[in-house]
């Protein structure tokens, strides 16, 4: 299998040379064979080739099975104002690639609840995966800017709102069978189009599953009232944008969080939901559970290796559970990046 | 002083009679005549006269001292593509008496910290105020539908971020001199522009004060992690709706927290953040707490009756001391609204 790696600014570099790490064990255990290659993105592409995405990049990842990312973006390329930035980078590439469904699982996990702003209680059983609409809506729309002020276009077309939801009602059928629909549709007509074109996609093709409706300001807080009332969560992408962070709060720390961003075909894009931490980039002390599980969702999605994948976030898990906690979960036993992917590969 | 009342829908009459039962009781101590008016908005004001907001309720909001509101919305009103819905009402009122500054404070009560889904030891000593601008951006920009999709525009002109951004770095003056502002200037034409004018406003205007900016989705991780570290937080009117219920969560519960919406004038609207609660409705035991701190707020911006805004905050807070709770507070020692009222007037 043909992976790109895109090891990015910050702390990406360290984090997805973990990950690769642990794939490289996986294919040497499971005599497989994975193509490794590495291309620049972000700041550090910048840096290098006066661009966030060179055409190289963009065409390997184009033709790769999938594509392992860490993370952009860095105060030194961070004026909002510059020409190029970072993160239009990652932007392109979201819809060069055409990865319509961000996929964002959070599954607190025991060993870490110490670390979690919520109350241990409110946590237990939480299981809910979050499936944020990724190339459309207010990110992608015209954007103006003038002396007097500025404008950003959110649109949304029928049909991208119909695929995202079936991503999320299939992927449901696989689980608790209950999606809930995050909008404004109180507010907004996007939202009132995404609720129309919700309800008639699940009561047409998914009479199995069960779709409720949350405007997205109630949902900030039942995210964190009774966590354990949702299984999949379908959004736009500026409302799962801002959704995803708050829900990792239900981890413990964003180091832990995967995602996986997926197209039509299975090639797709994975990458902890993390990003760039500038602040402590290069001393060897970030969390890299959240690339390694990212890479497990690869193995999974991408290349169809469940049996891997499923070992993958067992080792993490076990590694937790040994009590191996880099320092954003705990101050007191930080083990180092090393150390952790260490853990994760015995 | 000329006060409308504005009851509203579902728990709205429940609540407002309790804040209304407080402001005649601080009347009658303190020797001050309110006038209070009663109109219709939101459902009932549909039901009643097919629109909602009557002309006659604008009218006399316009011309009163002070706005007093329940709540507006509820299933009867709800098929979003409804021609006149309940939240046109509450959102042309807003826009119609130009009260582009919504002031929502956070500040944890010793007693409720057990309603709190955040652990106790992050909460102690929190105290912000989110000023969330509340008559432009993507509320009220133009919208489109046809049979292909829909769109929002999200605009926002100088002068508008100017205002609110002026009134965020006051408030902080007299408070602990700390601003946060909140955009996603990462991906936004007018996160950008936002960033830019509240810098030079605060460099300009404002240099005792100390202004810092955070990524929305950022801010919504940190907002439960260290809660503490935000003084004033200044923002556009959809993020600041999403993070004023996410920052609910910090005081256990909507029911407790009360909310300014401000202009160029004295004359303000005051509304607890908390729905209609269709589910609760007509049965005596929602929280008036949020209402009658808003009455508290009433008395202080509207009416500079600073001493009897702060009586009415100390009796609400020695009614929480004293154990008397709402059902959204505790399930086992639930005071109907009557109870809680009558013990803050105590
Ligand atoms: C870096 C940024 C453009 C990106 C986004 O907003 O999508 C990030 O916050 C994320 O969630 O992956
Ligand atoms: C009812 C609705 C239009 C309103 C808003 O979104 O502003 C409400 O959620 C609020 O926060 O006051």
């Amino acid at each position: 299998a043909d992976i790109v790696v895109l090891p990015g600014d910050g702390i990406g570099p360290e984090v997805t040379a973990a990950a690769v790490a642990v794939l490289r064990e996986i294919a040497r255990v499971h005599g497989h064979r994975f193509d490794l290659h590495e291309h620049a993105i972000g700041g550090t592409a910048i840096d290098a080739c006066g661009e966030p995405l060179p055409a190289t990049t963009l065409a390997a990842c184009r033709a790769a099975d999938a594509v392992l990312l860490g993370a952009v973006g860095g105060p030194k390329w961070s004026d909002p104002n510059a020409k190029v930035r970072p993160e239009q980078g990652l932007l392109t590439l979201r819809k060069g690639l055409g990865l319509y469904a961000n996929l964002r699982p959070v599954q607190p996990h025991a060993a870490t609840l110490g670390a979690a702003p919520i109350k241990p209680h409110l946590l237990a059983g939480v299981d809910l995966v979050v499936v944020r609409e990724l190339t459309g809506g207010i990110y992608f729309g015209d954007k103006t800017r003038d002396g007097d002020g500025a404008s950003d276009l959110c649109a949304y077309s029928v049909a991208e709102i119909e695929r995202v939801v079936r991503r999320a009602c299939t992927l449901a059928r696989s689980r608790r069978r209950h999606v809930t629909s995050v909008d404004k549709a109180n507010v907004l007509e996007t939202s009132r189009l995404w609720r129309d074109v919700a309800t008639r996609v699940a009561r047409e093709e998914f009479p199995d599953v069960v779709l409720e409706h949350q405007l997205v300001d109630s949902m900030a807080m039942h995210l964190l009232a009774k966590p354990r009332a949702f299984d999949v969560v379908v959004t736009e992408n500026m409302f799962g944008d801002i959704l995803t962070d708050e829900a990792s709060m239900l981890a413990g720390s964003m180091g832990l969080l995967p995602s996986a961003s997926l197209g039509e075909g299975r090639a797709g894009l994975y990458e902890p939901i993390h990003g760039s931490a500038p602040d402590i980039a290069g001393r060897g002390i970030a969390n890299p559970v959240g690339a390694i599980l990212s890479a497990a969702l690869l193995l999974r999605h991408s290349l169809g290796l469940e049996e891997e994948a499923v070992r993958v976030e067992r080792a993490a898990s076990d590694a937790l559970d040994a009590g191996v906690f880099t320092a954003d979960l705990s101050p007191y036993r930080a083990a180092t990046t090393a150390e952790m992917t260490a853990a994760v590969i015995d």
